[in-house]
């Protein structure tokens, strides 16, 4: 077997590692799960489990690292350069809803959860990659208030009500209840926009957004005039 | 000192150990947090402790249930023969957001935080506790739509969404952020219901909310079919 492919195996053992433990820690939490129980459950020994991994610690870095990386292409990537800011933050929403409810809920659940568990370095680094979403999501409803396409809002505010909605949803939602994750997604972007978007209301029956006579209702001031 | 005085005084102990022990577990998790721990910070021994307390889960068993009863007299109690189901939405809104904020922050932190770490009976009870909250909120909304007073939508889609923009500030609400308590109170109530609200918009000139004429935009129907 060729060094490339001896790589490639590791890497793919690696990976099967950190899934086996996103499994675990999902189920019993980072400080209810040994590293003990961890290379049981991926049929190694301790010390063959510390030939991958440094530390727990650094094994949960590693998990929400994955998870983020995700987060970013399934989301983050697939909407960032969409030019309407309204468009860009309904498809934001929705594509988030989707990721906490499907393939990637484990590690989604994990980052979700454990935000207060790593510490110095690598702490900081997870939460850099969140406040950037974060910033931008403020960044965008700041942009769709100045372009007249929502009622004037606190970006911060509007921020951290679309992540409340969207990622309190690990909390809850169970694959076999009455709604599908399709009909969340389309209710929460229909709750949280349908009220927001001033264009879509004043122009109904021209094409979607496509006047840009619809000029907003309120002016374009923030609510708050903030603490220093 | 009569029996009632030493039983005051055991209560006041029992209640000065969930104190303790609540501010432990917020800050280290439940599983972060030994009960060796928790008697050293009551300045106890641990068989001292367990005078008080039969296990670790009962503690938080304990601490979970007293932050519910502070919810339901500072949050449910106060709203729930509120007469407008808009108005008694709102208002609940605000105080459940405040009640995150403020002083009961370690009790509510616990109980949202540790949501999957209790067992049986006493899980069953706790739940229970969360699922009447969850129900009062759909009950509410769907009154709300059929009284004409939001615009169509699935009570179970809004009562998650009200809860996890609420209840998601646990995890980033700073008191010396730029952003009051009461600023993202205001903020929020008006970024969920100013959008939902039918009669005040198209009554916007008469009293608030007193004109029965303004007939919902949109007919009182399910969003969603549902599954079985």
């Amino acid at each position: 077997m060729s060094p490339t492919g001896r790589k490639d195996g590791e890497g793919e053992r690696y990976r099967a590692i950190l899934e086996t433990a996103a499994r675990l820690i999902c189920e019993r939490g980072y400080e209810g799960t040994s590293m003990q129980e961890v290379a049981a459950a991926c049929r190694m020994t301790k010390a063959g489990l510390y030939h991958h991994i440094q530390s727990k610690e650094q094994l949960l870095a590693a998990i929400m690292s994955f998870g983020m990386d995700m987060f970013e292409q399934q989301v983050l990537v697939q909407v960032r350069d969409m030019p309407d800011a309204l468009e860009r933050l309904r498809e934001c929403m929705r594509r988030n809803i989707l990721l906490v409810t499907r393939d990637l809920s484990k590690e989604v659940t994990i980052i979700l959860h454990e935000h207060a568990t790593l510490h110095g370095e690598a702490r900081d680094y997870i939460d850099g990659r969140k406040k950037r979403y974060v910033r931008f999501l403020e960044t965008s409803f700041a942009e769709a208030v100045r372009e007249g396409r929502i009622r004037a809002v606190d970006p911060t505010v509007a921020a951290f009500s679309f992540l409340g909605q969207v990622l309190w949803i690990y909390k809850w939602y169970r694959p076999d209840g009455r709604l599908t994750d399709e009909q969340i997604a389309d209710g929460m972007v229909d709750l949280f926009f349908g009220g927001l978007a001033v264009a879509e209301r004043q122009s109904a029956p021209g094409p979607r957004g496509q006047e840009p006579e619809a000029a907003p209702l309120t002016p374009v001031v923030p609510l708050f005039a903030g603490k220093p």
